[in-house]
């Protein structure tokens, strides 16, 4: 796997430090201090408001925009939409992780309406859930068909095997399966004008006329919570920092998330710790990490797309 | 202090990696974070929804249920009831944590009104807030006094001491308190049909013929946040992995959760750190635990009951 | 600078450890765990309940209450009221810290509100914050002009530089703003008949016949989530144990989180970590302070007043 293009990351992650974007994120309260403070690691600013009565006002200071449905209620999706709306009204980036979806019919619907009344700029998830929202789009899109693109009948599956907010373990990204999730990846990016990042094994960023496909990481991410969440945030702050090289910017958090999972497991290895000391040097590694360390240690193949 | 009868509770946690149940949490949103990592620490997986129009279908698709009052709102009361009652329907396990009862007549009219419409596998709490729920089952089933267990009068002693989510300092499980808590246990075991969990410097499991004294942990437990709720999702992983060996399963948990709380405190006070520390080696610990040591460092009795 | 009048702080903190108040906390769902953390760390005990049915309630068992608007909610904001109340009926210090106030009318009119409707014994931000809950000071009391100090015009500033929950670049309390500061302090705690807090590279604690200036604390302490929410709770835990010295129980606990800031960070560089191991560092050192090294460590200077 060699880096295409000679294409260089680390400028995205010093532009983060550089311009230090406020990220307003509404989000589950799981993983909500895991989100705030990766985000104060990589050098922006975050902030958190999920009542309907200021959300759009906050969007309104803000530099981008996360919604995470990982824990959403009734009082948080009014608060979804009209920060969504506002975002929208001022070019703001946008970014969504459809958590669980397919796990209940309420996060499947708040996603076709979020779908329906906003355009993401970024849209990240497992590969299940992102099956799931290229149903959803499906279905939001019927009166529209030929938006729809046809993707291979792999990643048609049902995604009944999904296991709440996990990734199925037939849906796991491997060699075998990239191909149709790059394909899957594509559709989804055509379909909805977004930047489509889909994590696992190895991860997909895909845009409208290039995939990069990233193999940093280690699987002691899936061991804690917020892996995840956390990656949403950066995204956003990278988003938020980087405008209008989204795709670009996407890619480089990706990888920063990765080399910084890579030097967690290390240190957690080291030492003979368990997963509490991994998730701490994950937010240490987002914090210490340097723009040359990113482009050095990067794993990313840059696929250019004839179209 | 001797093991009896040989029981070997390594198997109980070598079952949750093997099974890696999903487990629903409705819980508190002070120690969410850790009570996720917890879950996944012990080789689980945890969901955490508390809005009502999708907590009983989550529920569905679980294999476990664990309900905290911790920070209850008039919004996640009905998502408990609901999420709850979809548990009893399937046949899972339920766990409850009381946190706080008698704090607030909403907690205690709260954990009446769980009480009175589902069944618990599992109830887990310190002394003061056992007595309590015992206090609210005895007012549960006034019109059926047939049920109602004579307790010793220690043990009736109201909880007026009961500081807000800790035990009331007259109520610590000592050598000298022991028989009369054993005695509380096993009455409320028998009104609730349910395995009693009271934990303290000495943990008890008891269930309908059958008493585990544990005495594995460390006071700086009771230094940190969550200590207890992480046992109660613990609890949750280990039954839903385990079913019907709900006792078992619950002795299992207490130990794991004590034998990291005695190698969390080594590790910090060898590296002279603080409580910051302590709550990260506790997941560590959890997280890297083998069945073979869980055999081995396990202190409890088993107590069997003539019938 | 020097220690003025020979004031030892150390047995402010002794005091809590002595009588170990419960602090009833309505705070955000990003900072509280950590908050909860902290104050069992200096040696009080946490209670966290913001449902209106319960508010009340639980402060009545209380010895101090805090309320901080970092993610208020509709829900939320009755149970502030409800609590507010109870505590200044049963005469318990009460702490508030106005998160973000002026990102949002929602914000800023809840802080009207609550200073309308109860007193509070200290209000903690940092110098936006600090401004901004002046200028509603000043328009809630504008029927009652006599209240109102003149500020200098440098403190009178609009904070439109204020960037969600960070205080604005121009707003930093450095060397050359701190007489202007102080000013705005002494008026404010003049006005609001509170302890006054101002956070920032220098520390600022104003009541009604003394100014405490602090030098405690280091920059990384911005780099996380939370230092700010931790502070106040810290502040609810020594004022509840510290009745009725509240402008020494606050400089104590100003300068604790400034010393544990200094540990966190001298550990952190020494073991080339990052903020994530921070963070847990800050707590560390609170949970291990000794009344001897507050007493030594601390660096401030009292200016008494003359009235």
């Amino acid at each position: 796997m060699e880096k295409t293009g000679g294409i260089m990351l680390g400028k995205y992650l010093e532009q983060v430090r550089s311009i230090s974007p406020l990220v307003h994120n509404i989000t589950n309260y799981v993983t909500v201090n895991d989100c705030a403070n990766i985000t104060l690691a990589c050098g922006a600013s975050p902030i958190m408001a999920e009542e309907y009565q200021e959300a759009a006002e906050i969007t309104s200071i803000c530099n981008a925009l996360v919604i995470n449905i990982g824990t959403l209620t009734k009082q948080t999706i009014p608060a979804m939409l009209a920060a969504g709306k506002k975002a929208n009204d001022r070019g703001l980036p946008v970014v969504l992780d459809p958590v669980g979806i397919g796990a209940s019919q309420l996060r499947t619907n708040t996603v076709i309406e979020l779908l329906q009344q906003m355009h993401f700029t970024v849209i990240r998830g497992n590969v299940s859930e992102m099956k799931k929202v290229y149903q959803c789009y499906s279905k939001e899109c019927k009166e529209d068909k030929g938006k729809r693109e046809e993707i291979p009948a792999s990643t048609r599956t049902d995604s009944s095997g999904h296991r709440g907010v996990d990734a199925s373990v037939s849906d796991l990204i491997s060699e075998e399966t990239l191909e149709d999730t790059i394909t899957l990846a594509r559709a989804l990016s055509k379909m909805a004008d977004s930047v489509i990042v889909i994590t696992g094994a190895i991860d997909i960023v895909a845009a409208d006329d290039s995939v990069y496909v990233i193999r940093n990481g280690h699987p002691m991410m899936s061991k804690i919570t917020g892996s995840g969440c956390m990656l949403t945030s950066l995204l956003g702050a990278f988003c938020g920092a980087n405008a209008p090289y989204y795709p670009e910017a996407c890619a480089a958090a990706v990888c920063a998330m990765g080399i910084a999972g890579e030097q967690a497991y290390r240190k957690t290895y080291e030492r003979k710790e368990g997963t509490g000391a991994f998730r701490m040097y994950l937010i240490d590694a987002i914090s210490t990490m340097q723009a040359e360390e990113l482009n050095q240690r990067a794993q990313f193949e840059l696929v250019e797309i004839d179209r």
